[in-house]
């Protein structure tokens, strides 16, 4: 078979993205979330999924100096003259550790979506002593207040539908099977509410990486305008001291 | 002077972003947009800021088979495991030759809105036979539609201000001094729009670089369902044979 | 326990790398493959170790117009102000799908060296139809002509060791379980060389990305000379066409 | 002009590079080194021109936790199933700050080869204030201790030319315009070596990205064996603390 992108064309007197016309149907027409969920699933979010989805990237953007935005500044100040390379450093690093629990804990609301007991999952993890996608938090206790806010917005939009519900029937099984209180934490109410959104498993990864270039964008700006490079690099270097026997 | 950041921090019960409370302010209040601009800048922008850094954004996402998507989708292919690596790689051509011109316009306008006469700049391109950043399109002749649809956007939020002006004075002049009319191109009016939208000229390219963010993004998405990687692997070997002698 | 490293380190005289001075123990006396084998592994390479390195160094480094050559390429024609930005984005793309299998390849020898027979790894992998890592070639048939060669170079210096004696005990289990003759491959021998010069299975890949890194340089020098980035560029749309219902 | 590649193809029984045959005449048969200095240049290196490109690249190798190394270890904590993604990061900031001196030094002493006075030189920098590339270094005083060694080993392979010349020859007028010694430093050093041994000026930056490559290679080990990146994400926010007024 052929191969072909559905993306986008240009002719003489426009631009066509997915079939819609760039100048009479998108610019003006649609926010750059509604043009990002259009282009990336084919289908015009309605109101209800673009506000979840608005959700879920204003609370992924910003977390202050993580190792991504760390990485962001130090090359920033290594080479200004290629931002784009200082951005690419930092989403590198938005890899398994901090977002790969999206994704395991959408695969986990799958599950039980598709009739697995949540107590079994429950088991499943407490048994093999491995950590649950998308619950436990260690500063924000008992509980995250994200969660909350996100379900919120779902349901103000009644979105919150069966992936919410298999997180929240999750959880309560949860605090069951570890006899104590374990939160929802924000990846957990993102990987639900994203696909509550109708947005596929296999790219919400994607939409971090989009909500974290925002977040380093700003800290580029503010490397340029209240530089801390050299501050984190002399921090970094006292912190980790040379010893050859080691 | 101690480094510090404004950006983000955490407490048991909240994130704050530039001081303002992540889940009382921002989340299910603004949208990703506004939350992007008041990141970058501090400012919460107004309807008409937001407006325009849409059209903006919207404008740039996704221009199809461009090298940046292509080697996006060529990463992708050879590390599937790391898709935070594809957008990575293709955010790293989001350089000089693509957008650099976004910025080149925009000091350009800065120049007339600082009082200097739109003629002096044209003839200084046109005795140099230098591009004019902003201006001229190899496909869209004799206009790139883009321009008007983002001038309409600013001036329905009445937004169009000192550097869509600018931009105006300068179309005029150059066509005068070239004798012939030479298109304003997308990238000079989103220099302009996003000017008079308050965003700073040395963070401009970290706009481009979002929006490229979001068509990459579109990009692996369409990959995993439709992958063409192979195809452009051949057709490029195929373009570029071996020859020991050349 | 407080980190440390044990990397470099500078004083008013010298500089330090793993205890050694650079200027009168290193710059010099090593070359940059004896140089790279101390600073990664702490210890100096014997002659045949290094030779060994280097025979696999220079079989790994050029492929010709790879993927990641290609995205090397396409980025550096977009950003020629940050050549580093394009390495960067062809390293992106040495992971699991083209190097990944060095690593599984040292796995499956370990696991012989530590005692399992050949013929049940050969059975696994038949009864799952997985393919076998570092087995097999598209187009090197019936065999792979380098393994040859890197085996000559580790017996030439006497280093071919347990693990290319795996590597052979694990071919000829192959051979029969699958009643055919399928080649032992380049990165199938790389993976038994180097572990035999006493690299580690976990930053194996590390060498490739570096064999690939000086290949890359080799394409950024052929873009500078004889560019191929608009040819490889409209090669590739013309290959993939547009079209929005697909 | 049809667009070729000199680089590489494949046949059923063999790989060619540059002409050469790879099982033939490459693997066993040169360093890695020799291989990437003639993928790169096209010419097989003397051994004068090894010797040099060997003591330039283990110059350059490693420096400890630099900004570039920090951002490996940074985005190899966040994402250790991409290897490749932490050292495509720490090699984006292989910029203008820390490497584009080594291009900036090898204009200069081309100019004083093509016959410019290296006192005019000296004294156009002194007038404009501009630091001089390849000279000065804040911790090796009176002098970087790495040129000596350098020029040593050109020396003794009779390789020191006309650059490594011209770099002495403007050091002595750089001394008399400014009326105190500074430095030749290691990237002047490296600048005029690599110069006389024939690698071009425009691709010198490759060689300084291929050698970090190997040093970040030696960091992604380092903390696989010896985790520091905890220890420097702590380090960085407690050394810029959150200021939303700031």
């Amino acid at each position: 078979m052929k191969a072909t992108t559905s993306l986008a064309t240009s002719t003489k007197d426009d631009v066509f993205i997915r079939g819609k016309s760039l100048c009479e149907e998108l610019i003006g027409q649609v926010t750059f979330t509604e043009m990002t969920y259009f282009a990336v699933t084919g289908t015009v979010p309605s109101l209800a999924q673009t506000a979840i989805v608005d959700a879920c990237l204003v609370t992924l953007m910003e977390h202050g100096l993580t190792p991504s935005a760390l990485a962001t500044r130090l090359t920033y100040g290594s080479a200004p003259e290629a931002m784009q390379g200082a951005i690419a450093a930092g989403l590198a690093g938005v890899g398994s550790v901090f977002v790969g629990t999206v994704e395991g804990c959408a695969a986990l609301l799958a599950r039980v979506v598709h009739g697995e007991a949540p107590e079994a999952i429950a088991l499943e993890h407490k048994t093999s002593q491995r950590p649950i996608p998308g619950f436990g938090h260690p500063l924000h206790k008992p509980d995250d207040p994200r969660p909350a806010r996100i379900f919120e917005v779902a349901e103000a939009h009644g979105i919150a539908g069966p992936h919410v519900g298999a997180l929240r029937a999750l959880s309560i099984a949860i605090d069951r099977a570890y006899g104590k209180h374990i939160t929802i934490n924000a990846t957990g109410a993102i990987a639900a509410a994203l696909a509550d959104a109708g947005v596929p498993l296999e790219i919400m990864r994607g939409f971090a990486i989009l909500a974290r270039c925002a977040g380093l964008v700003a800290h580029v700006r503010e490397e340029q305008t209240k530089p801390a490079m050299r501050a984190i690099w002399a921090a970094a270097e006292a912190a980790v001291p040379y010893d050859p026997k080691a």
